[in-house]
């Protein structure tokens, strides 16, 4: 062995050029919006495995959230009845896997370890399926697992969750926490095939009921007035579990996010602007900071309220229009103060305080910040600096006009 | 909570159309050829850098084969001494890692979780750098962590042995070992640019030299004749380390390796086929069947003679084609026989069995049995179904011919 390092003359001169290579990939999934979808009369789940034309009977695990099994105890007995019924299409390799649904699920990198071992000992192949049923919690979770063995096999998403329906379970990422940072570790991987059941939102608290509807608010603040002028119209029959309101919701707003991921140019984000994240900074770090008590949702309308109050101090957004904002948030019955987004207020940099999420917002985004704000309802502009000052301001304000009505 | 899950009834019958997602994305990355990367005067690697167009400097973290390291011990000094003269471009955000290179580094998982922590607490972002120095296991391993962090930190790529530039590492994937398994975890994900610099492999053992070259003979076999005829041409001077004649094998097997990859339409294999995997189901069996003495080109170099002997038996190779086939990778030095090959010959479902190969190979790419072979010398065919029985001849006939040359 030498332990000189070769200096450029000591062999022959490069003469090859680069090689630019680019690479085209093409992704295509369906979202189906149905009711009962175990029911044994209901051929979706049925017809989306055998659209991919391949000899069956296919593999299949299924995971699903423990907080679903609670309320729909027959659940796993009418999914092995499906199976059983459709075996000449599809075969469950073992028994479903129960995982704790909510925040919980991303915390623990052990149930992607487990996933792991389980589509291993499965035989789950690049052309067999996971299903997962459950909130967006879950569905990052195992997304991760899924995209990351065999790089890759077929996840099919059955999102229980209003927020799981609208807004993540029928986009391009997964993911799990790491270091107390949110889906520090994850991966962009479309899903096979997304199913959203209505039926299963019957069931949800009313906390899970409205929390959901926070990504509709946003993406209709930043993309679509009209469906804000729905939103808003509707405000109290959503409050009030209106069905047929709550449908059209979530098939607009997934609309909307599917419209935006395949259109926007970057759907694996790798610029740093990200539109539809906004109110996310302060959300994420709320969701945080409360040890998440707060749900996704819950964080997201208090960080929508929040960008919305510094746009108009800012004199980017009108104040009737700020309003108006304000108004429909309350009327879907969101909480928009909490203590935590008041706490440190005077030090943007003490860990605790609301502000350090900007600066882990850009990290993980990475480049230059980027925050969305309105210029007007219907419409997300970019601004890629802030005036702290003017933010603690609007703190305060949204802390006088709402701490005491919690 | 409610136990009953709702029939189709109890809700609004579903009237909303299914949404249909295609989502196009592009990776574009360019693959350089070069000497003395490091060295002052070689602007490639700040050029790189400083071509992504934002505000520098930007950070990066810097992974290395402690192999390389053996045999370059000034090569950490050189690379701050870089980064310290294009500090407007570049910073190194901690000391660089050293991980042992070879497939060590992919049987451990350890090294993901730690690479994980340094990306964390080193401030990594999507627009930072990881730089990977090594061969093509330690850039497999480090490229599943920066794949997977903050779902994907930017990844240079700098291979230093002839398998790793002329094959792995100008690809789009990466993995790790799990379960006795070949990359059972990894994800598709193109790297940021890969600088291949020609000065690494002054160093390489001859055993290093020579496996990669099995890959070039590998491409070369089934798309490209005329590069074919190159490397049986000039053999001899390869097996003896002539280093202009290994540049031009490394550029073009790159090249078609890269064509393949944008132009097969398959970049992220959502299909059965993989026909880069010539001579494959077999080399990975006996990878894991040596206890990973074999290098990866070595095993690769029998599983090519043994497809080819195959492919000559049933009929579809000549028998010339198939002689100059063996006798190539002769000249080149492989060694064609191991005893692991002929194991278990009669029992081709025993785990140590050659044959078991098949089943897993089948495994990880899903659906349908997926072999090539070849037609004749540049011309690859896929086959779905073999004849094992033919496949033991053909085992019994390599043993016969290479079994007493060892």
């Amino acid at each position: 062995m030498t332990t000189t390092y070769p200096t450029p003359k000591a062999i022959a001169a490069p003469s090859l050029p680069l090689i630019r290579q680019v690479v085209p990939v093409q992704f295509t999934y369906d979202v189906h919006f149905t009711t009962g979808l175990f029911e044994l009369n209901n051929p979706l789940l049925a017809q989306v495995i055998a659209a991919d034309g391949e000899v069956g009977p296919k593999r299949m695990i299924v995971v699903v959230d423990s907080g679903v099994l609670q309320c729909h105890d027959k659940l796993l007995e009418q999914v092995a009845a499906y199976a059983n019924y459709h075996h000449d299409i599809l075969t469950l390799s073992t028994d479903a896997i129960a995982v704790p649904g909510g925040e919980i699920a991303k915390n623990q990198p052990e149930w992607v370890d487990q996933l792991h071992q389980v589509i291993n000992t499965a035989g789950i192949c690049r052309h067999s399926y996971v299903m997962a049923i459950g909130g967006g919690a879950l569905l990052d979770m195992v997304g991760y697992a899924a995209a990351t063995a065999h790089r890759g096999v077929r996840l099919i998403r059955v999102p229980t969750t209003v927020l799981s329906q609208d807004d993540s379970a029928v986009g391009v990422k997964n993911g799990i926490n790491a270091f107390g940072k949110k889906n520090f570790l994850g991966t962009f991987a479309p899903p096979y095939a997304v199913l959203n059941d209505f039926s299963f939102l019957t069931t949800l608290d009313d906390r899970d009921w409205r929390s959901g509807m926070a990504e509709a608010v946003k993406v209709a603040l930043i993309k679509d007035a009209e469906f804000y002028r729905l939103i808003e119209t509707h405000a109290h029959a959503l409050a009030n579990r209106d069905m047929a309101a709550m449908q059209q919701l979530i098939y607009r707003c997934a609309q909307l996010h599917l419209d935006h991921i395949a259109y926007n140019g970057d759907p694996f984000e790798m610029g740093s602007a990200r539109p539809l994240d906004f109110g996310h900074w302060a959300a994420h770090k709320l969701e945080h900071l409360t040890g998440y008590n707060l749900r996704h949702g819950e964080a997201v309308a208090i960080g929508i309220a929040l960008d919305s109050t510094y746009a108009y101090l800012s004199g980017l957004l009108s104040q009737s229009e700020w309003q108006r904002i304000l108004k429909t948030l309350q009327m879907l019955g969101f909480t928009l103060y909490v203590k935590e987004l008041g706490d440190y207020l005077d030090q943007p940099r003490h860990p605790q305080s609301i502000f350090k999420g900007l600066t882990e917002f850009q990290e993980h985004l990475g480049g230059e910040l980027s925050v969305t704000l309105l210029s007007e309802i219907g419409k997300g502009v970019e601004v890629h600096q802030v005036n702290l000052s003017l933010y603690q301001q609007a703190i305060l304000i949204m802390q006088e006009m709402f701490e005491s009505v919690n």
